[in-house]
């Protein structure tokens, strides 16, 4: 199995802090253990990480990963055990699984995801069903695969408080929904007060979901987690902050954003002058509930975002699904130092239950280190883990590959956790 | 990873008992699931299995399993993760683990599965050392490993009710005692009574469990998980019958030995008859407490058992620690129809708490198909999976290795619930 080179960047500081976690493994996982006693891990979910070197932290997560089929193919049965433990907490007396992927039929790499995700639930035991609420999927629909292999999507119906396959569910009456669609375009009445299980819950996804949310959870989890490992939390979080009130046509709200991301540029530097950082500090500006890459700029001042041409501004106020954006979260930019191919990498660990079960590299070859990488032009390097990341060798030197992986995992199940936080406040709560 | 030839005698019924297994994979998953949550799965366990291609049965379950490093590394994720359920499931506080093996410290292949199944518990999380009862272990003691690596094992040490290392265990004061050692010499005072959560608990040990019991046990899980699948449940069974009173040295009981045994060598023929199959039937005759292949012998009437020399009765009499058997299991013989290298084969499954974690073909090239192959000459095909048994592929057929293969953990996991079911009466309860 091939492993990617990781730049020698890879020193000093970000060595001291992996140290520290290999030494506290222990610690960490007893740690996790008492977490996940209470609370309740997401059904799935991927986090991308940014690894700085002087600072490991995770700029997003996501609670519908659409990259299952990226994984690493030798660890799938470490997908399938962790798959019957979250169904097992979940709902152990399930069959039958009904799974709503995202609405585009077109896309190829996505259909695969859906076709990877279905196949880790088969082997589950499980028997998986594919749904769309895809306007055009008017019927049982083939969609090839570029493996010669074919999927079948069938109209979700609903019937009373069921949702199914089928004329009143004759076709399919699952037991459980699993949602592999974000709903960025709002929550569907379909799905609305239906009896099934239905994971993740409605409030997961981005019609209510905010980045400031889940990192205000973060911010709560690395308090707790910094003091066991004794390390100053800002080595594992970055600084966020939220915006309002925002109209990029109207350029309305641009004066107070301006001054948000200046206001964090000037703590970045403070930090950097106590660790004797040379980087130059940036923000990364993001809608707040967007993904797929929309809705992001890298910026290192306030003034760039006065200035933005009508194109700059189209590309900032309008996210996936047609929503405009009047809401962002500003972060702190965490630089990549990891170069694949001579392309900038970050890593993104998937996560199944409380488990990760693989990840991969996010790669662009046109693009900074102080850039986003989820981009036109990126590509993935599925074989990156050679090690799953839940298994150091305690024995070895922080340089192994084995250890940084070890230490990517905890941060990602960190952030995943910073998840559970989230989905346990139901803003529908008996109101649906 | 490797595969191992599988002869071309598997086909026939086999395929027809594997078809089934794989179209039921949802029930079965699903019967699984609702066991697990009314029975505890012992920590671990192998499943000595003989595939006879007209039947699949188990004949021997291991609870304080010797051989994780015949296990493929290429799992050992697989074996991480399942460990931390089990822990989770055991004592989810936990940080501190005391691990007993055996006392044989001479034997380097079994101290490298002390040394693999210590590192699934350190990668686990847990904080690991090794306490050993051996009376020559007086102080801390290096032993040293094939791999140039060292162990240390350290006389464990009681403190009221607490074992541990050191004096009033200042060194070490474990969470969790795991015993590698079967307690075949009885059960030691040292760990009457301790406080401290004890895995397998005492009554686990071959000094009190009887293979008899295990087989009962089977019979119940087969009678349910038959009727979901729909199969005669001889097909996954082996007849048994329970022998005491014996004294092979004084010819006692000899009569009455070799009366069970050709009763049973005509149920087997009647069987063979309604199936059709030419092969001869035979019976295993197994000390009840015996392990180590010691104690076992293959007949195919009464007769034989009668004419017994010196040298024959006194490999029955006595088993490891220089236990006397007064008592037997008569098992019907399941030949084993698979072979590699030349050499007659029987898979070895090994499991996690309830997870299949690997496994190995148990390999003897002087053996005949209808003999124990657990005797000296014996060697380990460790890559022998391909395919981790928990997950087949759907889409395949039944001759498929990866769909024989969940067959063989579907039949291993039957016997692991069997394992729990026995260790459900605790014969101790209240009275050590």
């Amino acid at each position: 199995m091939s492993v990617p080179h990781l730049t020698t960047a890879l020193t000093g500081p970000l060595l001291e802090l992996e140290r520290k976690i290999l030494a506290a493994q222990p610690e960490i996982e007893h740690w996790f253990r008492n977490q996940w006693q209470e609370h309740t891990p997401p059904f799935y979910g991927s986090v991308d990480l940014r690894n700085a070197a002087y600072k490991l932290a995770p700029v997003d997560m996501n609670l519908f990963p659409g990259g299952f089929n990226n994984l690493n193919p030798d660890f799938h049965p470490l997908a399938v055990q962790a798959a019957m433990m979250a169904l097992e907490g979940y709902c152990p007396d399930a069959r039958r699984i009904l799974l709503i992927p995202e609405n585009h039929t077109r896309n190829l790499f996505y259909l695969q995801n859906v076709a990877a995700l279905a196949k880790i639930l088969r082997q589950a035991g499980m028997v998986v069903r594919i749904g769309s609420m895809n306007p055009e999927i008017t019927a049982p629909t083939e969609l090839d695969l570029p493996d010669g292999s074919k999927m079948l999507q069938e109209p979700v119906v609903r019937a009373g408080n069921r949702v199914g396959l089928g004329a009143d569910l004759s076709e399919f009456d699952p037991c459980v929904v699993l949602l592999n669609n974000d709903l960025s375009a709002g929550i569907p009445d379909l799905l609305k007060n239906i009896e099934q299980t239905l994971l993740p819950p409605l409030h997961a996804g981005w019609a209510v979901r905010r980045k400031t949310g889940h990192f205000a959870a973060y911010d709560r989890v690395v308090a707790d987690f910094a003091k066991i490992i004794d390390i100053d939390p800002w080595l594992i979080n970055p600084y966020f902050e939220h915006v309002d009130g925002l109209d990029f046509h109207a350029r309305e709200g641009e004066e107070k954003l301006a001054a948000t991301i200046d206001a964090m540029i000037k703590k970045i530097a403070v930090k950097y002058a106590e660790y004797g950082i040379s980087q130059t500090p940036f923000v990364i500006v993001k809608a707040n509930a967007g993904t797929y890459g929309m809705g992001i700029m890298s910026v290192k001042s306030g003034e760039e975002l006065i200035g933005l041409n009508r194109k700059q501004r189209n590309k900032m106020s309008v996210i996936k699904e047609g929503v405009t954006v009047h809401d962002v979260i500003v972060q702190e930019g965490v630089p990549t130092f990891e170069t694949i191919d001579d392309g900038v990498a970050e890593p993104v660990v998937y996560m199944l239950d409380r488990f990760v079960i693989g990840g991969f590299y996010r790669v662009h070859t046109d693009r900074g280190i102080d850039e986003n990488l989820n981009a036109p032009g990126m590509h993935f390097k599925p074989l990156a883990f050679a090690t799953p990341l839940s298994t150091p060798d305690c024995d070895g030197s922080p340089d192994c590959e084995a250890n940084r992986f070890y230490a990517y995992g905890v941060v990602a199940r960190l952030a995943l956790l910073a998840g559970s936080l989230e989905l346990e406040s139901d803003p529908f709560e008996g109101s649906l």
